[in-house]
């Protein structure tokens, strides 16, 4: 099969189409044929050597999600027939031709969704779900804020948050990435410049907000601290701005607040298919009765890995940047 | 009525004992005959300027905790009599011969405690239990790390977390306290040296605790998140080694931990109101079944104060320090 590899760290010319054995699926799990490779930032990551898959995972071959269609079952997979329509997160190997993974964490793809779109949906909008339904507890009329909006996980959690009945609050530094925000839900857009805690404020009359999905890392950690209500909770799931940075712990204590962060990649197989079968049950339904889009912004043919990689490092994609295979 | 009055910010000798209006409760609330006023910490800030009484509390008597005598009934209060013993936290005046307080925040004091002991329990025992499991969720099997394990906050916390299963590892700077915790159930002491998150880790087989009490703050956060076992969560109490530290949010995501913080001080009523009702019914117990011991440290006639408060600045106490009234 053919597989994307980074033959060393480096920089997006590193990332090589090679011909890799096609993958056998053992015991309990399936053969996947990929039809679309999601690109995350993580992806950036692991190219330059900074994120390592974790053991059991293709260590060469990146890519955290995919969608295709069923190949060949391993043994005792009985739910799932070849043929079907699925899409999933992995811990590495989503940038091939193939790929195995446990039947348990599979998605079905609904039938509203065409390929592409369902190449969009898995790392973005598991994240955002898990993210704040799962560790936050995000309920009806509440207010959350969401940075780097335009992202992929940005475009879900909005559409997600709305759907739940919450007030959207959302920060993008690119003006016409918060107007198409606006179209998928967001109710307040606010330029990601160095006064938006206190614009964030102001839009909730000074009372802050009660959820915060944090994209950013160190370089918001302050201003979200600013931005909170009193009770806030705060999940961190990316740092593209960096790890580390101050915390005013008396202000978490004053504000009776919390930050948690989350990774979907390190976890259990048992909790991932736990997420998998949750997703399925409350947030599919939404693709089908048109509440949730996936959001694409360009399909590059796999080939093109190094281009569609460098696209993604310009920062100007609105929502997911997809690897069309065969 | 005599009153414990800050003159004006700064050391225990602005601490004067006045002559002031004995107060009238208002419908709702009692009048309590003070028999003991507790010490705490964040008297000590409160004196030097730093922590100002909330609103609807008495600004210039300091004493956020006490135990003594029902003394009048406010209108409407039917639940109390005169002559019940209670104890309870204030949000200031707690350092006077009486004071008024809603009757819904009143605990009873149980039958085997004197008085001394009921001064020692209701701010330290009510915040680690908030903390631990209120908050934090903390159960049977897991294990607490608890810093200042010689504090009041952690005297209670050893305690509790040792009555509800969990197993309690216990930091402090004095090797003696450590031996005295260890009597109330401690089962790890852990010498609170630079070595310490290194030894948390070797006394949990490298896994690291679940849960961790933080009476320290800002010193101690790297440390913590070092000490963190996947998914720890770690609650902020007090922070008297300073409040701004780095925090590493990429340790938060691979460990999916969390930080929060928490103070009882400025809660509104109807919280303070479910947090004595949850107490009296699941903690009060333990002290008539003897699983639980006020650790009363020192007690100073209540025009002492001075000498009391420069005791508690010392930090040789282990436990509770007290102002006795009449």
């Amino acid at each position: 099969m053919n597989a994307i590899v980074i033959r060393e760290p480096g920089g997006p010319e590193v990332l090589e189409l090679q011909d890799r054995p096609t993958p056998e699926p053992a015991s309990g799990e399936v053969r996947v044929r990929v039809l679309r490779s999601g690109l995350n930032r993580a992806d950036l990551s692991q190219r330059r050597g900074r994120y390592p898959a974790p053991p059991d995972w293709p260590q060469d071959i990146p890519g955290l999600e995919f969608s295709g269609v069923i190949n060949e079952l391993g043994a005792g997979v009985h739910h799932w027939r070849p043929g079907d329509r699925v899409m999933g997160i992995v811990g590495g190997g989503g940038y091939a031709e193939f790929l195995t993974t446990h039947a348990s964490t599979l998605v079905p793809v609904p039938d509203g969704l065409d390929d592409d779109g369902a190449g969009a949906v898995p790392e973005v909008f598991m994240t955002a779900y898990d993210a704040l339904f799962r560790q936050l507890g995000l309920s009806a009329g509440e207010t959350v804020l969401i940075h780097a909006v335009g992202s992929g996980v940005g475009t879900a959690a909005v559409q997600l948050g709305a759907r739940a009945g919450a007030r959207t609050v959302g920060t993008a530094r690119t003006p016409g990435k918060l107007d198409r925000a606006r179209e998928l839900g967001l109710e307040v857009a606010i330029p990601g410049d160095d006064h938006w805690p206190a614009a964030v404020r102001e839009a909730t009359g000074g009372r802050g907000v009660d959820v915060i999905l944090d994209l950013v890392g160190a370089a918001y950690l302050a201003g979200n601290l600013e931005a909170m209500a009193p009770g806030a909770r705060q999940v961190v799931v990316g740092v593209p701005s960096g790890s580390r940075s101050e915390v005013d712990l008396r202000v978490l204590m004053g504000k009776r607040a919390s930050i948690r962060g989350t990774v979907l990649r390190a976890r259990p197989l048992a909790e991932k298919a736990l997420l998998a079968d949750e997703f399925a049950r409350r947030v599919l339904p939404g693709f089908e009765d048109g509440s949730l889009k996936p959001v694409v912004d360009r399909v590059f043919p796999a080939a093109e890995v190094a281009a569609a990689q460098a696209y993604m490092e310009s920062n100007e994609n609105f929502g997911k940047i997809l690897l069309a295979w065969g």
